[in-house]
């Protein structure tokens, strides 16, 4: 059997809950595909500060970087509301991403049958979606500096940064065609060429990047009408690339389609360019389910735990090669909807460790 | 009669067709409101490279300086894509709302009963929305410097910047409370606290302009929740107020919930803070529907003209002090959709000028 060694942050309000679940679908489907999923326990966000008074300590980073993948829960809730800047839950995950340089973020949203009528969009909209959003993670306005306030006579004022460089672009871009072309061949570019210097060179770099993909169509959107077009017309989007605020922004408001934010995973990956040209080869990453903590539901068993279940299934294809089992949880997923298992969130009755067994028996 | 100019620049594509039916209304209307609108053409965009080489004259915008208002169609198209920088259409509006000072942009979008079924939402999801989107027009990375880009040996790199002051801030929300006090007296500010510093700015200025109207409700939300909201539960919104870029992105993503762009009217507003506090008094405005240049359908008579329409009534209201006017023209778009008549984009046949006179007659 091959080991997988996982470092698992639960982080904080339902983290613990969702996490358990998908932590415990690995472990049963293990011996079927000859692996073995080793779990190494750390604290980050609330629970960090919390016990140690920080929301990242060097120990995670370090234990991260020993391991083959990173398993995250959520950060934050209202214990914490009132701290700023580097105190804040959320910047122990912005360090990490920066730490393990995650510069790829994941986010697939895809449409199922069993609750289009989940969907804010009309069925005959919504039908059938199946999207994914590649958001540039550790460039940009994010980590731009200057990021600072000051003030003066005239009054305060603050400042932020958006450099991007081309090696950025590039790779960021070059992923999406990777994935592109394990999908239905369509890259959609996001930008405000027609406004920021940036957004043009990432224009230019992107259409170079294209050039070495033939076989797949580069469309180049604004980022205005790429947010109306998500809505208006799901179904014309496969790969969305774009930076790290705009994908922030298009990659959540894509996620309404789905019906709820519960439903989505997401991986963040670091990796050299793969050795075939072309492909994605297996890359480190760290998997996170999409929506927060959800502190007014936590402890209560209302989670829905398919987000971080279909996370450590991206964890399989992408950082394991595993991608026959990452199918098999997937389609384990899609029964258990279709039999009617679903959480509060998604208009069930079923709690969190209901769903998270009812996919385990079908994977 | 109190006489009113008004500088017209019917700029690109369907431009001149919906400005037309907006201007013919304007003059049927005057007589029984005392009021006398007098026109002065002028170019932009397109037109104006056409004509002058350049997107913008001084000389339109001193006609702009000397009007009580400007009425603008739309600008840009596949004829000009391959200008750059300010050698394209877009940069004479960027141009025209900085010498204008036109700070703050204002897009009301409303879901009419009659158009319930062209929305991209569910029915019990979009009826009755009603918001305003109220965005930083001249600040933020549309104007912050460096903007630019530079290749050395490392490669090719480029920075923009995102500034904001705690007057521009103050300025524009102060204005979105007032206004909110004309409607349902709920402010939603929209930032991005969490990771920048201008954002953090932002917030405590809201903050303190929310404190001076004890009447209104101020939430703050984070851009990522808002572009989720904005689809999942469009009614929970009355007056949005953000920066400059997240406008442009959450204006437009609003626009989806109409049905279409067509509808949608727009203001950009400059004025002193009225003397009255807590109203809004007359402002030195320029109109324009949010739509573009559409050149695909340009002089098929196929555009919808209430954009434009529903731009001059806004014209009416907060340039010239006409409210009752406005709401004349506001009930005639409505019974006009009420009765059936549709253009294209709404899925109607009517063409732009029946439409237009369609609003006339009951106006
Ligand atoms: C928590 C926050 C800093 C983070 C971000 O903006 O990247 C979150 O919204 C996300 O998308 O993962
Ligand atoms: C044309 C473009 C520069 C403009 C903007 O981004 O402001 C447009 O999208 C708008 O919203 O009026």
């Amino acid at each position: 059997d091959r080991t997988f060694h996982i470092l698992l942050l639960p982080g904080d309000g339902v983290g613990p809950e969702v996490t358990a679940e998908a932590r415990a679908l690995l472990e049963a489907v293990g011996p079927a595909v000859g692996a073995r999923f080793v779990f190494n326990e750390g604290l980050i966000g609330g629970a960090a500060i919390d016990a140690y008074g920080t929301p990242l300590r060097d120990e995670e980073i370090d234990a991260a970087l020993a391991s083959d993948a990173v398993f995250l829960g959520a950060v934050g809730g209202p214990a914490w509301d009132n701290l700023r800047g580097e105190a804040r839950p959320e910047s122990g995950l912005l360090r990490l991403r920066k730490a393990l340089g995650l510069f790829a973020n994941l986010r697939p949203v895809r449409v199922f049958d069993a609750l289009v009528d989940a969907s804010p969009l009309k069925p005959q909209i919504a039908r059938g979606a199946d999207l994914l959003v590649v958001r540039e993670l550790t460039g940009g306005l994010y980590f731009g500096r200057p990021s600072e306030r000051r003030t003066d006579e005239a009054g305060r004022r603050a400042i932020d940064t958006l450099p991007y460089t081309d090696h950025e672009i590039e790779r960021i871009v070059d992923l999406a065609f990777r994935l592109a072309r394990q999908r239905r061949r369509k890259v959609t570019s996001i930008d405000k060429a027609n406004v920021l210097a940036t957004s043009q060179l990432w224009r230019e770099v992107a259409t170079e990047v294209g050039e070495r993909y033939p076989d797949v169509t580069l469309e180049h959107m604004l980022v205005d009408a790429g947010s109306m077009r998500l809505i208006a017309r799901p179904r014309d989007f496969d790969v969305l690339v774009t930076e790290n605020l705009f994908g922030d922004i298009l990659s959540d408001e894509a996620g309404v389609l789905a019906g709820s934010l519960g439903m989505l995973p997401s991986a963040s990956l670091h990796g050299e360019p793969p050795t075939r040209p072309g492909t994605v080869a297996p890359m480190f990453g760290l998997y996170e389910p999409v929506h927060g903590s959800a502190p007014d539901i936590a402890g209560q068993g209302l989670a829905n735990p398919l987000g971080a279940i279909l996370s450590v299934s991206m964890m399989l294809r992408f950082s394991f090669g595993l991608a026959d089992a990452a199918d098999a949880i997937e389609a384990a997923v899609e029964d258990a909807l279709a039999a009617g298992y679903r959480t509060r969130d998604i208009g069930g009755t079923a709690t969190t460790a209901e769903l998270g067994a009812q996919v385990r028996e079908r994977a």
